[in-house]
């Protein structure tokens, strides 16, 4: 991997996601994605990063999508694909489990927790990066689902921004090898700085941490 | 296709870096995009999609990458992935023939060309969301360069700003067939409400004058 | 007043901070902002343009301040003088009567409540825009609190954007005349179309409707 | 004044407007503001201060209004009062002397000139914000002109965005002390940390520096 270093005062974790409809047995999405979470152990690896930033005093934010609600998109003149698909699936519906954070995931205190964004990227219309400014923030690793939709919009509204990203290529899943492919092997390494293991990234965050 | 309506008031074409460094024999970037472009026509068709929007009456709109200059990036504390290759290259330079539109591509009376972006969305950091709203701009048909790069990203900083998209898929380019199936199969169909070909949408478009 | 019209399909109005502590007897701002809004006759006149814009069928937007929520603002390497002024007062204090809307301003179904605001603008770092522009909004009428601040902020975000707007002068308030003639005699109208009387748009929207 | 610093590594100088048609004699819009601009010196206060930012390694940036070309606002559907003006009077013509930066203050080696506004804010629709991030700036100071409309604008995003912002009150210029008095001691003050002289910066900047 790239020698990048993580310095706390300047790095944050960003969690895309972490919605039981995602990543938990039962979830409405999850059938799509274990296939490909189960073999890459993605919600153990999930785990481990978080527990690493949190040890090591990194920042954690989550980016979470718009909980589905009631009368949600219908009198949009225009949807997006991908908010058709939300809108017929209620992923995420507000008051559900499936619109719940997977236990394992819950935010502590001193994390934080953005406005909700209605497309894929964790920046378009929330106060992610007034979030992430404000405490100086300005190295970012990236966790989360789906890869090749929220995770890789997340991280190019933050290259755009001006970010230093490291996505966690086997802590992210997506539909089939195809589509971790297109996300991270031919676009994410335009964007991020370092596509890197969790074992990378905790080793990585522990040198920073000393 | 979708049937989609391409109404003259409220539709803009948005022509992604039609450099010559990108699209013209002899460019910086050619050699790594002919592969592709010559299969598929790519030249041909984003000229018969120009064309067929401005006999349409169909606003155009120039969305073009920052034209190298001296300095340029030297002082930056972080620099993604894609902007190194950009210094490296100096792509696009100010002043030569391969930052130059090729020929058959020069803006016209009427058209926009908007503020030069620093990444591969034509909306972060420049006017091209506002001068698009400013003519009561709707929905957005992109052609250009590079598929996985700049038309992935524009299209999907379109549709989070709620513009309905169309991206015509032979009138775009990329390094290899791996590299278009990622953008035009895996990823933009998630944003993007069509993906067509230009006979296609010159059809649409000719449908939409009557 | 200009003649400015005021189609149902493509105009909005927005109530900014309708909050107890800014316009119920008792609220933490009220006592500032009373002396300004008795004489003009502020809460009435906000009233009857929401009135108003429901019976024309005006969707109604609401640009919410963030409530105070314990821990907000304490990890923040900078803030501006507003937010510590909001830090110090916990004004809108989520779960008590401060931070809710007054009564008479409900929301109602149909509505659009837009993600909180951390400054004064409506816009920044919400989903006020993308609200509106999937309902195609393209005109705003603006009322609520305080003109100076919040009130202005949004009506000069709004410009930027490509909004035209219009402000409704006896439907703010601020903590003196002085406030308000900073607000609406020597900035908005370099931003805003309009600055109407309640009474002039009131009959403005009743001919759009027609 | 607060007691803020000025480390050249985080902090910005921005320059707003420094046309020869605000600031020179015999520009368009200089009659309107020489009353007010000579009674503060700002026109020698505003080189005090970009040579004590200079003399301190403090970053410049420069904020552009958009230059005025033929065909500009011609087709857009609405157009913001303050823009009808800029249209009427062709402020900033570009190719003619009052459209280019007064000679003292032209742009050196290492200084930023960003992508030019439309409106009044140095950050709407251009790569200001991105310019400053990517140099590590969270600091900005402000001078130039005009006072209550693009020096105001310029400041309430900068604070929105979260900068930590100070204005030099005698190195910017308006209509009228009633102009003043509405950005600098009504409206500022919100969003800037710090309202000074340009004596007191300059002490600033200089203890800064050691």
């Amino acid at each position: 991997m790239a020698q990048l270093t993580y310095e706390k005062e300047i790095t944050g974790l960003i969690v895309v996601d972490p919605y039981n409809d995602f990543i938990s047995e039962g979830g409405k999405v999850w059938d799509r994605i274990k296939g490909v979470a189960e073999v890459n152990q993605c919600i153990p690896h999930m785990e481990q990063v978080l527990q690493a930033a949190r040890t090591a005093g990194i920042r954690v934010f989550y980016a979470m999508h718009r909980r589905y609600r009631p009368g949600d998109y219908d009198t949009w003149k225009y949807i997006a694909p991908i908010q058709s698909s939300a809108r017929k699936s209620k992923a995420f519906e507000y008051g559900t489990w499936g619109g719940e954070i997977r236990s394992e995931f819950q935010p502590q205190p001193g994390d934080v927790v953005t406005s909700e964004h209605w497309g894929s990227s964790g920046f378009a219309s929330t106060d992610l990066d007034l979030q992430l400014r404000k405490r100086g923030i300005e190295k970012l690793i990236v966790i989360g689902m789906i890869a090749h939709t929220c995770v890789e919009a997340t991280v190019r509204y933050a290259a755009e921004l001006g970010y230093e990203v490291t996505v966690v290529k086997d802590a992210t899943a997506s539909y089939s090898d195809d589509h971790m492919h297109a996300a991270l092997a031919i676009n994410i390494p335009n964007y991020a700085s370092a596509v890197v293991t969790a074992d990378e990234i905790v080793e990585a965050i522990a040198g920073g941490r000393k």
